[in-house]
């Protein structure tokens, strides 16, 4: 009887894990490839940078970008360049229709279309040390999808796409106030 | 010399202050009609609950819902209904095209769509006492534009916007994940 109690006791725990892993990030999970960013614990409860809504011919995504406590300091003092330390959060999900919204909304606004988050399509990191990531502008960059890291050829895009940015520290996301 | 330099350090000092007020939430400023509730200070560095979008006629937004610690540990763990002493936040923005965004976005995504958030619209506040608001589920209601409550006849529609989340404890948006 011990042995079996014991079991149930073990399985639940895994449980318990699995979901603090889905929700919130840990910081023991596979690193992304070429910068070896991993998940920072508790990113999805850091403060928020701003949101934003993209469209491709392939995504409809509502994103909202978070930072770390260095992170939130400078975007709201407005400083460049981020200092060693600072890690950015883009959490990216699916946009989809609420329909329970769009009946209470129907009375107010009618024909009122309201768009909510469904699941999440990935998450990316950008993590400041200015000596170890010297060549990408002070900056790694790591991209997650279900807590797995994408591949190398992948991460070698990062850069490339925050280089307009450069003037402000390769950082593409505004502080929204 | 010494009353010049002091009233100097004065106007600095209510510019600092004015400019938290924007950013973050005052708690003296005035409070709503009906429920008498104030800016919760600090309200936009609370953790982020979800993140919307709606459309109507006359409305193009982003949205945000903050959380005060109460409200955070019950979304989490799905309790309902809320304990006294939460606080919801909802931040909205207008939502407005990113040209910067486009360009960097125009390589990977030809006719990429991206929009981020303009000014703030609104933010609108649901605190909960169970005995000082029994007659509305338990939640005072406040809509703040630009630090200023609205009036007493906007107040009035709060609550039976959020009557059909009544199994929900009135409250609309779900945690995302």
């Amino acid at each position: 009887m011990r042995r079996i109690a014991f079991s149930v006791v073990a399985v639940a725990t895994v449980a318990v894990v699995a979901s603090t892993a889905a929700t919130s990030g840990r910081a023991d999970e596979e690193a992304a490839p070429i910068y070896g960013v991993k998940v920072p614990a508790g990113y999805r409860d850091w403060k928020l940078i701003a949101v934003d809504h993209l469209v491709t011919g392939k995504v409809d995504q509502l994103r909202a970008q978070f930072g770390n406590e260095i992170a939130i300091k400078d975007f709201k003092e407005g400083n460049v360049p981020f200092p060693d330390g600072t890690i950015i959060a883009a959490q990216h999900w699916t946009r989809v229709p609420s329909e329970d919204n769009n009946k209470v909304l129907d009375g107010a606004f009618p024909g009122a279309q309201s768009f909510v988050v469904g699941s999440v399509v990935n998450v990316q990191f950008m993590v400041k040390d200015s000596k170890k990531y010297a060549a990408t502008g002070g900056w790694g960059f790591a991209d997650f999808k279900d807590g797995k890291p994408g591949d190398e050829a992948l991460h070698k895009t990062c850069f490339a796409c925050h280089l307009p940015a450069k003037d402000r520290d390769y950082v593409l996301t505004h502080y929204a106030p």
